[in-house]
């Protein structure tokens, strides 16, 4: 496989913001490269050297496709994998590999994943009905998690006393031990396929003092020397032991009592490693490519600190987008804005993320709140 | 004018490996583009939103483009400024102005701007014909330029001795004194519609020591304080009475004696800034939009060397470009490969840069050396 020749041609399933972020740092490569997405506006599409209109979970659809790609990858783990298998078995190039994808795609299987190969993770119970939530309230406070679909925050819920359990989803699921965490930390971890591991500096995530809300992301996150060993080699186990070929974001907790435990894992570039394009030296989109493509990994460090901001649609706006704020958030320095060219803005769909840096933390965090106060998505 | 909103159409006249990258820039601000070529391959195709083919010297062509669109560039000056003049004159945003265009496109004119406005540059002077060079034998050393149509080194020659008369230009040219420099450096200058100015740090082009070639360039510059201080306030000068909106990219030569003197300037994007996708804040092409979209400049500042060696088509190869040695110059570590997408190579064809970093300036040069040995462009 060269990926530099000028027949290659790389098959991405999924159109959305990662894709477009990717071919951005694909078109350094010169790949050639061909988009699978249900939505006709898809984000990728004016950029995709070929765009197919078509279903991710379609095993038709999908198989098809990827019998026309040199390398297969995806920006969304739902997707239709026993075409994958079918693809692998005849040759096509398909990374984060189909085994890897069905293993983290169900949540009950991940979940399993990480306790059979003694990854530390939050205690949990796997349930098949609604009726065996009741079996075990004594598990409360805990999160229910649908093993499919969830997305996004759709498919989690809390269940914080007995009272919730009418809420209670019915399909199955797992409870998940409510984690009294301290901090929340990503890793995002590169492989290719001679085995080549590299991590990218931990990444923190800020919530909102008083609503239970992602507010911004920073890196390099503020961790003892030991915990953040911990993490690398907790993040880095999860890929070696996955097998992957590709990016995996690691999302762990710390715990009061210094623990670290895995909460869940993506296989695909992700939103916790946005500030990257801008902030170190290899971004985590051409690190995917290098991954995927067999070629050596790049840098991962980084020389100032940086946030991510999501950029959602504001609430009560649905429609065409408009953004406020951009010239005043730029004129604050060290602010960068990538939007995703979705036409229509709905409350909180992620429009775009805005990347601060700064060589002081407390002025990052201070840079932060300006641009959170600023910056809106509203409609025509 | 909101470069932000929907319905918002930025024009490119140009669609080479500058155009490419700027697109490449314009994605993240969700910047509708439009492209005008002439060649049905450009590198932009694949990725504008809209791509016209047609005449960049054409009046009625780029007159016709310029109509459709809300700000209008360049990513090459060698275009109709006849119909520039006349789109701004009906109120498109033509960045850079008509003028500015004018005065650089014609070597001649340009370098009668600098003694106009007493700008430190080789002595030189205009000539009508082949005629009036022999006139002026005594200015030997000199380079001989043509007023127009010199690009890429055409129409530039070296006359040193009385035997060179013979093959003296016919064309309305200029000579200029050879200039014992020491070193030859750029300063990319950026202005928005508001005055606004910022300067990348400089840059230093490297010449093999045999062969009179540029073999690479790095950035910062080693220079004296003094002598930086002294080009910042050239190229800034430059681009103020210039009143240029957009990029300037400012070619200076520092003599053994310290003098510094502007030897040409372009107001685009330059090929002595591509390192700036990598090593700054913001890149030359991001800077490029903010200063015609009337948004405020970003961070120049670099924290690292780095250095951009151009990949060029390796002599005795013409045809489908093929790559060699990209895994094993990436596995060297901080080196970025950028190519062009363009089909066919020949020799000393442009196709593509590489960017190399390092945080000592020894070890970037001794990379540099390895990753030209090892990257060629050939054909199949």
């Amino acid at each position: 496989m060269n990926a530099f020749s000028s027949n290659f041609k790389l098959g991405i399933l999924g159109g959305g913001q990662l894709g477009r972020m990717l071919i951005q740092s694909a078109i350094d490569f010169n790949i050639y490269i061909k988009i699978l997405d249900g939505d006709a506006n898809a984000p990728c599409r004016p950029f995709a050297h070929e765009f197919v209109q078509g279903s991710l979970i379609d095993f038709d659809t999908v198989y098809a496709f990827g019998k026309t790609v040199d390398v297969l990858t995806i920006e969304i783990e739902h997707v239709n994998v026993e075409a994958l298998e079918k693809l692998e078995s005849e040759g096509i190039k398909v990374y984060p590999q189909p085994a890897v994808i069905r293993t983290i795609q169900d949540k009950r299987v991940q979940k399993q994943f990480y306790k059979t190969h003694l990854i530390p993770t939050a205690d949990f119970i796997l349930l098949e009905n609604k009726e065996e939530v009741h079996q075990h309230s004594h598990f409360l406070p805990a999160f229910q998690k649908l093993g499919k679909s969830g997305y996004d925050g759709r498919g989690v819920q809390r269940l914080k006393t007995t009272d919730d359990l009418a809420k209670a989803f019915a399909e199955p699921s797992l409870l998940e031990k409510a984690v009294d965490f301290e901090k929340e930390i990503s890793i995002i971890v590169a492989r290719n396929a001679r085995g080549e591991v590299s991590v990218f500096p931990p990444v923190e995530l800020v919530f909102h003092p008083e609503y239970h809300l992602v507010e911004y992301l920073f890196a390099p996150a503020q961790l003892d020397e030991r915990i953040i060993a911990q993490a690398n080699e907790i993040a880095t186990g999860v890929a070696a032991k996955l097998g992957i070929v590709g990016l995996l974001a690691v999302e762990m907790f710390v715990t009061r009592s210094g623990e670290v435990l895995v909460n869940e894992s993506a296989p695909r570039p992700h939103n916790s490693g946005h500030h990257t394009i801008k902030a170190n030296y290899t971004s985590q989109f051409e690190q995917h490519l290098r991954a995927i493509l067999g070629l050596p990994l790049g840098a991962t460090d980084t020389q100032s600190y940086a946030a991510m901001v999501n950029l959602l649609g504001e609430e009560g706006y649905t429609g065409d987008a408009v953004y406020q704020g951009m010239e005043e958030a730029l004129a604050l320095g060290g602010v960068y804005i990538h939007l995703y060219g979705k036409k229509t803005t709905k409350p909180y769909r992620k429009m775009g993320h805005i990347t601060i840096m700064d060589t002081e933390l407390q002025a990052l965090k201070e840079k932060v709140q300006k641009v959170k106060v600023l910056v809106k998505v509203v409609s025509e």
